[in-house]
């Protein structure tokens, strides 16, 4: 056999495509607000698609599957379900957050260019449950993972997905005539935007902060201690990985980000002072001066 | 405001950047056979957990934890519950396959450089459940999307990971004092490999094929026909994209592949002849004569 066809076949990218993958996994945002009306050509949508189906598969069952919904009536009465699914669900919130569950823009049902559910089928491998006995939900879990490549293909793209996950299964179910043994696992809303927000909206709004990853990680046992240099390397690391691979996208690049005020339906006010704040206990967190400016392109 | 900084980032990524992107789906695997003695640089470690803590999440509720395990007891005492579930699996597939079911590697627990099992904290967002009321799954299923960062991030530092789902949950949580509202979500294999297969496993051993993803895709509702220009771009795409978004990987491309026999431990016996059916399938299926070296690099 020629010596080239023997050459190891394990390595790593190049620096610049390891920057790519890592560039689409942080500026990937949950799309609600920046959706265009324009169309979505089938070239870009069957490339996500293709992305989506070279997902891991528990025993390579590959479950999912894609429903296009592009009609304008079905959609509105998708959004209906959510509407009343925001209802059911602002009362399962601690009070004092309510308002701000209101305001929240929590979907791009109808303004987006098209939405897609993605289902799992659950007897598609029937007499070959490879991996599944003790674990049923892996088929679940694959389709997930099919989701999650759809969505970093679609950033790379230029393409915003929002999943909208406050919506009662079986009424979707019915809705999309969706059959018994088959599971929606995401309802996404599709489209062009006009921008990808510097960071996620829930924690400009502030819903929620990223947690320090230090904390997450633990040593040989739930919360074993231990992995010291583990945890001090992803510390260091943090704004310079995320610097690095969205340097790309450092065309606009204030170091205090500029926004236009948010519209009457992403109505919270957009406090600059609290956004520098959050920047600033992310930049302690990561140990870096570098990050705010990072994070926030 | 200055011009520059109103200017949209809605753009998607140069074309170099968006073939990273597919490259790191197109050519991830599911490790089990290929792992190296190597240790795992925790620089390179924490970048993939880095990636990993980028996912999305329902309600920005990151419910992740990642516990490194790196103990060779810990890590044989997990082998034997692998071992044991296999067992346990093996008379639920059928008669017909079960003989090729014990041939397959399934697992490198003991032989990869380390162990990470993440796990999902359900009650983490107690009291905010944004987005799961209605689907109180979605938070399992965020932590699925940070097992999917971490593979793909994984494949492009050239780290293969392997899932091992053949696993009774109850003993892994046992085993490794996860609290009872702390669901373990995936279990990984991790370290330098010696190749990523040209294909995954199951389909070089016959267990299963590559679905037409056409076949998959629907319209309005489940099992509505249209989207025929979508099916017919998906049809026509598949052999090109995925060669574009491969072609860094073609420092060893022969037109039929060439492997080493297959040691013990993964010892289906290589039916090149298989291989090369199987890679005509895809082809026709793909409507494109380049697919069969493209996707076997």
């Amino acid at each position: 056999m020629p010596e080239a066809m023997t050459a190891p076949m394990g390595d790593g990218f190049e620096q610049a495509a390891r920057d790519a993958v890592y560039r689409a996994m942080f500026t990937r945002r949950d799309v609600r607000s920046h959706f265009l009306p324009t169309p979505l050509e089938d070239e870009v949508l069957a490339q996500l698609l293709l992305a989506a189906h070279h997902a891991p598969s528990v025993g390579f069952m590959q479950p999912w599957n894609f429903i296009v919904i592009r009609d304008a009536a079905r959609r509105a009465e998708v959004r209906d379900l959510f509407l009343a699914a925001r209802e059911q669900e602002l009362p399962a919130v601690v009070e004092e957050r309510q308002a701000l569950y209101r305001k929240l823009k929590l979907e791009g049902i109808c303004e987006s260019a098209l939405n897609i559910c993605i289902t799992c089928d659950r007897e598609r491998s029937k007499g070959s449950p490879l991996g599944r006995w003790h674990n049923p939900e892996m088929d679940l879990y694959s389709t997930v993972c099919a989701v999650q490549n759809f969505w970093l293909a679609a950033r790379a793209e230029g393409v915003g997905v929002g999943w909208v996950s406050i919506i009662e299964p079986k009424a979707l179910k019915n809705l999309l005539s969706i059959p018994e043994h088959v599971t929606p696992i995401a309802y996404l809303c599709v489209g062009r935007v006009s921008e990808f927000a510097p960071k996620p909206d829930l924690e400009t709004h502030g819903w929620g902060r990223r947690l320090p990853l230090p904390d997450l990680i633990m040593s040989e046992t739930f919360g074993g201690q231990g992995e010291a240099p583990l945890k001090s390397t992803a510390s260091r690391l943090n704004g310079f990985v995320v610097e690095r691979a969205c340097a790309a996208d450092q065309r606009v690049a204030p170091a205090v980000p500029q926004r236009e005020p948010p519209n009457e339906a992403s109505a919270l006010s957009f406090n600059s002072r609290n956004f520098d704040d959050a920047s600033a206990s992310l930049a302690s967190q990561a140990g870096s001066g570098t990050w705010p400016a990072m994070v926030l392109k």
